[in-house]
């Protein structure tokens, strides 16, 4: 096509390689970053440059961040003495923006999962393993996805801190605030008699 | 959010400036991003610097260009006694893609709607007026969309340049190749019966 300039071709091709966007959502971008100010699109090319030219993974729990340590290993508001075990930085993230956590984390960057090839040591759990080893650690929660993988992930790091002696906890599982019991599927349902609480 | 750092929120921020991108799918992007090596993201971020910077409209027929006049106005293979005037540049580019025109475009640059306050002074209607008073266009075709705006500015068009004595032809409306008569909706099928034409 000689119609179509390289420039806007490659936009396209570039802008579908990101997930969930296929050429036509890329070229229907495209077209809304040509009647867009230009600064808009620098706007958006700043950011990617500066995010991938900056972001560090904690050497501490393995969330991405600025600094390393990242802000909440670093924040000395924080209690050192929980840590949090998730399986990907974006549920480090969940956990944040609920803001019901003031603990530590610990991001595995993944889950067992031997049918594709993840074993313990693809996971970030040495460190985790260290962490525990140093002291001042008194619990450790487990909040890996309440899925079999997940479930799997916590039984082995649950056996794996056991020696230190820490308490080790998984979050709850049951009914989702606002859900209805109508529609929740058997398991949920089994794990939220089977968990119940005394009413206050 | 101590947890969240500038660098991502920005770049969440941005990319849920897109259209059809929300704050979720921005966020899943950002991970996508993370996980991948970084050239990745510089080549998008290069690619719409590139775009912003380069792009130009073809001070000819309207649409963008590395040059201008645009590939298609310099080409000299193209018949420019053909101008097929389209609503939008995506529009040029569908009929390029479809590889069927061998002549030149117009681009409008939307259609008349009173309602949303686009006149004839909002479109690129001067400019194609001299370009067929310049002479040697024998033909104006007509391709905006099939709809009651597109209908109607092709209809305000094809009397604008009447006086030059054009023939002025308007794309074809019947039944999409591939599609199911008894799906086609009511207006389609009696355009495709109007509009017969003798079986080959």
């Amino acid at each position: 096509m000689s119609g179509t300039p390289i420039i806007l071709e490659n936009l396209i091709d570039e802008l579908s390689r990101l997930p969930g966007i296929g050429r036509r959502s890329a070229r229907r971008i495209a077209f809304h970053i040509l009647h867009k100010p230009p600064d808009d699109a620098r706007a958006l090319a700043k950011a990617l440059n500066d995010f991938v030219d900056n972001v560090r993974f904690c050497s501490i729990c393995g969330a991405i961040s600025e600094t390393d340590p990242c802000g909440i290993c670093k924040d000395n508001s924080r209690q050192k003495r929980m840590i949090c075990v998730v399986e990907e930085i974006s549920d480090l993230l969940a956990i944040e923006a609920s803001g019901s956590y003031c603990g530590v984390y610990h991001v595995l960057g993944g889950v067992l999962d031997p049918l594709s090839g993840i074993g313990p040591d693809e996971l970030n759990l040495d460190s985790l393993v260290a962490r525990v080893g140093e002291g001042g650690v008194e619990e450790v929660i487990l909040a890996t996805n309440p899925t079999a993988e997940g479930d799997t992930t916590a039984m082995f790091i649950a056996r794996l801190v056991a020696r230190f002696g820490v308490e080790v906890t998984r979050i709850a599982r049951g009914l989702p605030v606002g859900g209805d019991l109508e529609f929740a599927d058997k398991s949920t349902l089994a794990r939220a008699i089977e968990n119940r609480v005394p009413q206050k």
